[in-house]
């Protein structure tokens, strides 16, 4: 049997899980892959640290660059996160001719048009399934089992932190701080939880995922971004009255000749499956135009869960070891030469539906106003709710459905609503998608 | 770009459905494959009959051999159904060197071991992503994306006509004659709906799975199979009103050193995402030790999505064109010399939670009497719900889920009960799983 020795850049959460999954399933490992899988060295900031894995037979060294100069090690595997000393570091492995793993989003997402033109160069493997929602293989099946069709959209639960806050605050009725700070207590949220909350870290994913969709190169600084915070349980429960659930979406979609590319707060009709994917799981729809809609769901974090996507890699690259480096699946799917820009929409070009939620002074007629201002920028609207004031005098509070509308009409018409005498507030506004 | 020739056995639904996504989405797919791919050939019994594809550019025959034996074919991809002469075909196909696409599932389950033995000395590839679940990429997720775990367990609802009759029991009340009629005017069943209903079905796609979770030889005989014909509107209602959705699941599960393969109808929590899984869609649950719980979903039939996953298929050959054969993933996931037999439990030896519904006579002690027997032979009650009769002397029905038991167990508690004197009809018995 041949024997693969891997080194790891980074031993932590992800790094020690990848080594306890190789050894407690090295048996499976090797009847699947026909090799014996080493990791022969690891680097880490502080050898002296104890880790959640054994590191006896594993030689470790705080210089990385031991690692992906070893002649020895076929595939390097970096699990250190961040984008520098990250970067150089794979590419110089890249360079040198060695496979490469990563569960690096950010790094994909910002420099991966460099690093996969980098791996074609030099007939090498850059492959990076960990990256996306965890242990789902949505890499796998995005690029190799829905390889028949054109991708009309996908939209993904990419962010096991902000769904454990959103499923919180709506089980318990509780507001975003509140969840927050309890997130953070059981380790769900960063100490300093923006990459999170304000979804960046799903930009990053949506960023990839909308390139293995639709072909073109990575342009994460092209992903609308808007996060949770402002999501309050009024919105959460009004949602939920009218048959929908608010999730943190990352969006991609074909729109006339362009695409959009967006992460946001999104009301979905609970009956669709997604809308129940609750806590920290992570969940990817993605509609074919042959097969129709799919999903795929599973946990988007833990160490080895995501362990579990580095070694599905690890064992694609063994199992393709010593063939000619063409007959590997291309980074995005599509040819490297094949990879088309597409024009991504700006937001206020996109075509969506809204939830709008008005105060209102109780008054006759502004409902009457309100609704004029709609129809003057031909947008329908599907559904109202409207609830009295809690007390005498206080606003009552008009939340809307419309129908799907060009955003920038959309933003016009409430400016007008908002320029009424009797709303003295700015409108809430979240996007809504039906995700058939 | 290399042109690769593909030649079609049957040209009915998958075969003409097969033929429209490689027409519509030409472009998408030869900059995912590099390859030109060309429908060269097709036989049909009846080559004058009209079609659902264009067919101008293939050249029809009534004979298969004439598509087999054909040099400038390099894929077969087989869509005629049945065992023979499907099986002849391709065993002649892989002889003569060519890759084989099928979506028979009925041949893999029962002749698969000779066949994949069969490419393996030819060197070719013979894929099958189609057989199960349809357009659901779940081949792929088991043997490359789920690689580094054990897979613990795995359930699937994988009979779209199953799935369509029971919800519409549970959201009708109807009674299973009615929908199965129902069913097959819609064109969702049969009409010999046997394979369906019984889970014949689903039983072939059951023992594939099985083989690719544990690495086994296919034992298609070995699958414990009971259909949905027995199911009545009560327990759909009963099951709602304890928590739970009544599914027919292909469940294969690691039990000590043995293995679970059974197709039955199971209650689930409703909170389960897959007891959500409604109409004729399809989804698999696998539960692997690193990644935790995953579930893939999508639809189980249908012209295009069943393409969807034939067209996948030929991608990856497409690929792997010209590099060594021992660079395929193997068929089952595990090198085929690395397959394990492992021993099959007997039904009598599983261990399942059980939902029992008894009729019972309307007299005290009757509960008394069935919980001590229950108790006796070691099995506890986790709920219990009591139907008073409609009518005065009629039959109570007494409703009781027990905790996990080994089957035989409860068999013997049964028999006990049935014996007792106000107990004058059989027991209902539906196994329970909780698929955490």
């Amino acid at each position: 049997m041949k024997v693969v020795k891997i080194g790891l850049l980074g031993l932590g959460t992800v790094g020690g899980g990848t080594v306890n999954v190789l050894a407690k399933n090295a048996e499976d490992i090797s009847r699947r892959s026909n090799c014996q899988i080493i990791v022969s060295s690891a680097s880490a900031r502080d050898i002296t640290r104890t880790r959640i894995c054994d590191t006896d037979t594993i030689q470790l060294t705080t210089n990385s660059q031991e690692v992906v100069n070893d002649p020895d090690i076929q595939i390097v595997v970096e699990l250190m996160g961040g984008e520098e000393p990250a970067k150089s570091l794979i590419l110089q492995a890249l360079a040198n001719g060695k496979h490469v793993v990563t569960a690096n989003k950010a790094l994909i997402a910002n420099h991966g048009n460099e690093l996969f033109a980098e791996a074609v160069k030099n007939n090498v493997t850059l492959a990076y399934e960990a990256a996306i929602a965890g242990g789902i293989p949505i890499v796998k099946a995005m690029r190799e089992g829905l390889s028949a069709n054109s991708i009309e959209w996908l939209a993904g639960i990419i962010n096991g932190t902000g769904n454990f806050i959103l499923t919180e605050m709506r089980d318990k009725g509780s507001a975003f701080d509140d969840v927050l700070a309890q997130a953070q207590e059981l380790g769900y949220a960063e100490a300093d939880p923006e990459y999170d909350v304000e979804g960046i870290d799903a930009a990053h994913k949506l960023c990839i995922l909308a390139s293995l969709a639709f072909g073109m190169p990575l342009n994460f600084e092209r992903v609308y971004t808007e996060g949770i915070s402002k999501v309050t349980p009024l919105d959460v429960t009004y949602a939920e009255e009218l048959g929908y659930r608010i999730k943190h979406l990352g969006v991609a979609k074909k729109a006339g000749n362009g695409v959009e590319m967006r992460v946001h707060p999104t009301l979905i009709p609970e009956k669709r499956l997604i809308a129940n994917v609750d806590g920290v799981m992570n969940a990817v729809v993605v509609k074919g135009n042959a097969v129709g809609t799919t999903l795929y769901y599973g946990p988007g974090a833990g160490a080895e869960a995501t362990a579990s996507a580095v070694i599905a890699d690890i064992v694609d690259i063994c199992r393709q070891l010593g063939a000619p480096s063409d007959h590997a699946v291309p980074a995005l799917g599509f040819s490297s030469d094949q990879l088309n820009e597409l024009p991504i929409l700006p937001i206020e070009e996109i075509t969506s539906a809204y939830y709008l939620r008005l105060s209102v002074e109780d008054k006759p007629g502004v409902m009457a106003a309100m609704t004029k201002i709609l129809a003057d920028n031909g947008i329908s609207i599907e559904a109202v709710l409207q609830k009295e004031p809690e007390q005498h005098g206080a606003n009552a509070q008009v939340i809307l459905l419309t129908d799907s509308v060009l955003e920038k009409s959309l933003i016009t018409a409430l400016q007008q609503i908002e320029s009424l005498d009797s709303i003295n507030q700015p409108a809430v506004r979240i996007r809504v998608e039906s995700l058939q």
